[in-house]
């Protein structure tokens, strides 16, 4: 199946709200990967997976599509095996749902999977319902208005240069450690918001707030 | 109040399961300090809190015990300026409940509060009804057999000399990055385990299971 884009879209077995999907432009235009239990969430969703994989250790193996098998003991999560499969298939750009909800040490290890992308600097995303999570290195992200917070943390021991424009709390070229955790709860009061690193790895957290009123 | 211990109990406003509580040894012991809408956290625990503090911004103000005001815009969360009273009160091994669930920034903000903890030789642990959650610098760490996963993340860029014993999956002086999650889902299976790190920071996160049946 040839697609438009070099998106890449991988659904994991963790919680996965339809809701999530608004995350994701034009899904069925992206390479889709089911890693795992994940195939369970395409069906539901109607989207129909180009690759499935895993150890199916706790789910039916599915019928009618490409599936590769992973043993259920290996190194890697079944989501860093799918990234790595979307990667060696020329996707740049990689959305992951279904990776949070449950365990947390699950939601830990996809947000390191998201700097593992960025490492090789490509387009990482993990969403649900309520968040859109993104690993930034030496450079800017803009954000459109939301109604809910966004929060930056260092990823890396130091993070320099630190700004944020557009939001209501401000920051101009600060310095965040791992354990100054000074960029919670942030609000965009701009068109945009954005926020640039100069030196360094940030994970950004937008954690959207159902919209009550208006102002 | 007199307490018999240098531990801290923090309390703070996310989801609190009385299940949580089996992460606290003799709670009553410890000084408590409620963070903001952890007070309706503690009195539905039947616990009296030490200390209560925050903004009171979403919660009404409690009466008949020491409150400090803390203003709604600041640059520490609730949860980090509990942590630093309790320092100043001399307390040296903290454990937080009601920091994980809802919002992730929430929990990822908690998380480095636990770092803030270790870079200080304190110790510290996040606890819910589910998981047990630590940082660990250059050091070693014994956890007792439980029904369910031990993950252990690299939080410094490399953590050098990771040894897992008395697991499923063991390490022998292994180097773990932060991008790639290698030490995911392990399980206990002597007595004890023991995670030691030679040089660096791990985040370990013990996620517990139903026991269903022995075997």
């Amino acid at each position: 199946m040839k697609k438009k884009t070099d998106r890449c879209l991988i659904l994991c077995a963790g919680e996965l709200s339809p809701k999530a999907l608004d995350a994701v432009k034009e899904p069925e235009d992206c390479y889709i990967i089911a890693a795992d239990g994940g195939y369970l969430h395409a069906r539901r969703l109607g989207l129909r997976p180009d690759l499935i994989l895993g150890d199916f250790d706790s789910a039916p193996k599915p019928q009618n599509t490409q599936v590769e098998l992973f043993p259920a003991e290996k190194d890697d999560t079944d989501c860093m095996l799918a990234v790595k499969e979307g990667i060696a298939r020329g996707c740049r750009d990689f959305v992951i749902l279904g990776g949070t909800g449950g365990r947390l040490d699950h939601t830990v290890a996809n947000i390191q999977t998201l700097e593992y992308l960025c490492d090789r600097g490509l387009g990482n995303l993990l969403a649900d319902a309520r968040h859109r999570i993104t690993v930034l290195r030496d450079g800017a992200l803009t954000v459109p208005r939301f109604t809910g917070y966004l929060s930056v943390f260092a990823l890396s021991p130091r993070a320099e240069g630190v700004t944020l424009r557009g939001m209501k709390y401000p920051l101009e070229e600060a310095v965040l450690t791992r354990s100054f955790p000074l960029g919670v709860s942030n609000q965009i009061t701009a068109e945009e918001g954005t926020v640039l690193v100069r030196q360094g790895t940030l994970l950004v957290i937008a954690a959207l707030e159902p919209e009550e009123e208006e102002g």
